[in-house]
């Protein structure tokens, strides 16, 4: 009998989460059953959606209940086999969450080979994150040579892919981040333009940064973002909206006036297309994404950046700080080695 | 020579248009040159989109310029033709706006069959507003049978097709409109529910009378229809945003809160498309339109009702009037006989 130490939810967040709002315990696994496998967590990913899940509101995925594991993306090493295909030592991706040990059934893993990329970008550039880049910008977004295509948290994982796919369609990248040295590294990755948020002109560096406009615009975060990107949209712009991390700890609509009339005739009047998207949506494209983004990150195309943190006790911390932009590329926990 | 009279713009509106905004002159036209005809207006359209026109805003259309005529669909009789393939009699569709003559192109004009459909028509259900409806619900909604299909102004040349076309193409059609006598007719026209958005409990009657949401909302109105429609929208919902006639009078943005992080909330979680459009974009699909709509009015499978006022001294009250919601059906001028 195997133990994990893992991260429940113990309370419903009321905005920022803190630590009193998760729990670390430790538990007995079952013995794997029949098509299953005992995992030893590697990897674990953190993700901005997370967030979402620890609200007690129906979104598109099902919440997280009180006292359940939090979800996450892992990378784990197989410890011991009760299914065909997979045996004690091969790596595989799965859905563990925060925990250290796991019984999964086999059929929801895929079998990762170590030697053709690291590990850890089976949850990044490799994985969920660049696919929701990959998908949602090629079929939303569309991006054509010469258009402009903006994002924001431009050097996170899901960003960073955009703006570098948006430059090999032949589009210009401009890309939104907190701070300038996160500026810098988009100018390294071969964005166009860079532009911080957190500066008092922000709203009109973008303006500058985009003389012919925005034909994408790839939505990650909303709030004041957003409200400078909307006037600089250009007819047909299209929106595929990914996420919307500066809300997500909001626990109150902002103060008025109510801009929704404004946002609606803006749609109208520049015929704008606005799609949320999930990236399972699209989940027949996922093998033309992994040749293709092998292939781009090869020939160097494609540069990604981790933020990686030892020990499942610095979780919660991590976590917090991601969803204020602490990070600086994608977030994983090294849970083990 | 021949004079034209006609309704200038004298000033831009402050909310709600007022007859002194409103200028009418009679002046001299020229005399129609190579490939241009000499025209009487026999019927002019009133539609909501003008009073976009009126404002001092950029817009995908150009503003109508203070002291320009207001422009407008029309339907005019040749008297006067120094151009091939029309003479004197025929009868045309143009945009000659408001007034009682005009010289216009020939080429810009399209001629019609007076045997074929009432000659309003041609400014309504088999015009722009019923162009209107037939591309942005097929194109954008793509209504499929079994799912719900939402639409307000829904006795509106635009709305009751929208309603009719996703009948045929086998939803459900819930129809929002103003007052019991509009809600009444909506069930004449086969709409399975009719809902009256001043009803005191509006938004509690449209959540009864879609028990499995909403998979399209044809957005004419904008305002206080869309926040009640908002939640009831299913995942993968469309929304072709054609119109936000509620607001097109208004100075100022609503009191707050800016609910602007809900609706963005709404699109992530609910993966919905918002897809603003004016029909001219879909002009492709005219030739097929006329076919279908020309057949299903035959058989009898779209009605339509036309609001029709005599005389152009009528038309600035008439169009005030439209902005208010008072008109029944397709608001059209007829300027002569």
């Amino acid at each position: 009998m195997t133990d994990t130490t893992r991260i429940v939810l113990a309370r419903r967040p009321d905005g920022e989460p803190t630590h009193d709002d998760f729990r670390t315990e430790t538990v007995s696994l079952a013995e794997p059953q029949d098509g299953e496998v005992l995992l030893q967590t590697l990897y674990l990913s953190l993700d901005p959606y997370m967030r979402g899940r620890m609200n007690d509101t129906k979104s598109y995925a099902a919440k997280v209940e009180l006292g359940d594991p939090m979800v996450g993306g892992t990378v784990s090493r197989v410890l011991q086999s009760n299914a065909e295909g997979l045996r004690a030592g091969d790596v595989v991706l799965g859905y563990a969450g925060w925990q250290t040990h796991s019984v999964e059934r086999a059929k929801h893993l895929v079998k990762l080979d170590p030697e053709q990329a690291p590990l850890s970008t089976a949850l990044g550039v490799l994985g969920m994150p660049g696919f929701t880049a990959y998908s949602g910008l090629l079929t939303i977004g569309q991006p054509k040579p010469g258009e402009t295509v903006a994002v924001a948290a431009a050097t996170g994982p899901v960003g960073s892919a955009v703006g570098q796919i948006a430059k090999i369609k032949g589009a210009r990248a401009v890309g939104i981040a907190g701070g300038p040295e996160k500026a810098a590294y988009l100018r390294e990755l071969g964005f166009d333009a860079a532009i911080d948020h957190r500066a008092d002109d922000f709203a009109e560096q973008l303006k500058a940064a985009v003389p012919d406009g925005i034909d994408v615009y790839f939505e990650n975060v909303g709030g004041k973002v957003w409200d400078a990107v909307l006037p600089l949209m250009n007819e047909f712009g299209r929106v595929p909206v990914c996420g919307l991390v500066s809300g997500y700890n909001s626990t109150s609509l902002p103060e008025g006036p109510n801009r929704v009339p404004a946002l609606m005739g803006a749609v109208l009047t520049k015929s704008l297309t606005l799609r949320g998207f999930i990236q399972r949506e699209f989940a027949d494209q996922m093998p033309q994404f992994r040749r293709e983004m092998s292939q781009w990150i090869t020939d160097g195309k494609v540069k990604y950046r981790e933020d990686i943190t030892q020990g499942l006790d610095r979780t919660v911390d991590t976590f917090i700080g991601m969803l204020r932009g602490e990070n600086f590329g994608k977030v994983v926990i090294e849970v083990a080695q």
